[in-house]
């Protein structure tokens, strides 16, 4: 009989297919590896590549103003949205909008244009999540931005346009809808239970064991009971804070680890599949309160979305999320 | 000056980057024509082919009971979910699920392996609503379902996996949250301005007319304003009513021709790109009302969803909707 799961923190529900339920191993077959492999250190037309710096649009750098850098962020350099101008809303009938203000950069991960975050080294790791948190306080600051969304797009399924690894963080002048509903329902488990729905999940998956895949001292990874597609993993700081822009900075030495810890399994046990990493964080001008939580959220592109997850919101899982997690635990 | 727009309806925000805007054409070239052209008209291993039905999973046909079928309704031989069974609710900590059991069936929409719906007649398509129609009501009776999604995917990209053309329809023991979350807006327009957002919306486009593509007595096809994607289209029925079930059924021959003309349009400008067709419909069990108004939304597959529509519900489109409108109308 199939199942259908609700996620406790966004009240989504999940059909977990066991009828059409496929082994995990499946889906390592299945990546085709056409994009991330197998390329050269360096290419002359990539963008990001170190002797095509467009310095012009560089924001900051790793170490900062070295010659050599590490990590760079840099404007887009066609951007989403405009950083210089007004904030304007107009309302005219059906017509809603807003100039589309604020900000959207690339985070260059590595020097090379092969590398890749799971093969990184914990210290490469961390400047990347460094510069996070660097130009996420940054941004933070200015008036205009309602709500940062840091997110990497690997691979083409993932809606990679570019290889040379990168992420990408857009400052948005509004608190989307979605983020809008999903601070909702943290905010009515808080008021019904005096206690944070992400702390409650983390605790209650900590003494299951059975969907972990890895933790330190600060943070823990599990796939999700209610997975919405193969291998949906969330990363949790043990420590409850609405924001990644109020963390200690000393517990970034924990995340790469982990990080990296997660992405490897994956790379190993999936061949390396595309995936979109997004980093969720309470919106900006919003202060610290005791019932959202930041986190990291891996989500695998190993199954398409279609007319029913469009139609309802509902995804149809064909892996069991336990199984999963004993597959990337290596069991 | 990039534009943030607002669907009135949803209050979902897109992001309509002008900066990297497209000209309309270049999406029908960006089409790749690998999946339903070029088709033999019958192929031995579809098991939606003529010869290859499996009578015990038939639920009903059109014309009824005739040796020769037009359309066919089957159970998915690997449902999603369960027709037989109970409904029971099992909370246990972070573990909160409902035994998966509903509907989960196949429209076959013509005997034919190469038909496409944007080819087909207009008696062709009414038979493939009527069978909407007729199972919707039927599925309706059961007191396990709460809510239906009618839907078609067109293509690999929109999540095909056999191109016999088909829909699907699915019956779910819950309403999604993203249902009850777009209800629940129109409620407040409703209690806002005492009218129905979808009726002030039709009127709204219907006057200004630059996103029109085409209309009849009883139906009315526009570009979205706040399209989340290009050639984003909505379908509104004329007559205010929350339930697609509850529609007249003479409608029904107004209905089919204005589809026809819009899947037609887009198969001949763009190429025939894959699309999600979904018929959006108020829960099974919730009364008439005011606020809510049924419809059919097509979401063609020409750009990619990436992290930032993951982890924020807002859509990058870089299509102007007016421009698609006008290439659509053939301007």
């Amino acid at each position: 009989m199939p199942e259908l799961r609700q996620n406790l923190a966004t009240r989504e529900w999940v059909i977990i297919a066991s009828e059409r339920a496929r082994r995990p191993n499946v889906y390592a077959e299945a990546t085709d590896r056409t994009f991330t492999h197998e390329r050269d250190e360096h290419d002359e037309r990539c963008p990001f590549c170190v002797g095509n710096e467009e310095l012009d649009l560089e924001v900051c750098r790793l170490p900062d103003d070295g010659p050599e850098w590490d990590t760079r962020v840099v404007r887009n350099k066609y951007p989403a949205l405009a950083e210089v101008g007004p904030l304007i809303r107009t309302f005219n009938g059906v017509e809603r909008f807003i100039t589309g203000v604020g900000y959207h950069e690339v985070l260059v991960e590595h020097r090379l244009h092969n590398a890749t975050l799971a093969l990184m080294t914990d210290e490469e790791i961390r400047s990347v999540v460094e510069m996070y948190l660097r130009r996420g306080r940054e941004i933070s600051v200015d008036p205009r931005v309602e709500h940062l969304v840091f997110f990497k797009n690997h691979g083409e399924r993932a809606g990679a346009s570019l290889p040379h690894p990168h992420s990408q963080i857009i400052g948005l002048p509004i608190v989307p809808g979605d983020i809008r509903h999903r601070i909702e329902e943290a905010r009515r488990f808080f008021d019904d239970t005096g206690r944070c729905v992400f702390c409650t999940m983390l605790d209650d998956e900590l003494s299951r064991g059975e969907r972990m895949i890895a933790e330190n001292e600060h943070f823990a990874a599990f796939i999700l009971y209610a997975s919405s597609s193969p291998f949906h993993i969330w990363i949790l700081p043990r420590a409850h804070r609405a924001s990644f822009m109020h963390i200690d900075p000393s517990t970034l030495k924990y995340l790469a680890p982990l990080l990296r810890d997660v992405l490897f399994r994956l790379y190993t046990h999936l061949n390396d599949p595309d995936y979109n990493l997004i980093l969720r964080s309470s919106p900006t001008k919003e202060p610290e309160n005791g019932y959202f939580h930041w986190y990291l959220a891996i989500v695998p592109r190993l199954s398409r979305s279609a007319g029913l997850e469009l139609g309802s919101g509902v995804w149809i899982n064909p892996a069991i999320p336990e199984e999963c997690a004993a597959f990337l635990r290596g069991e």
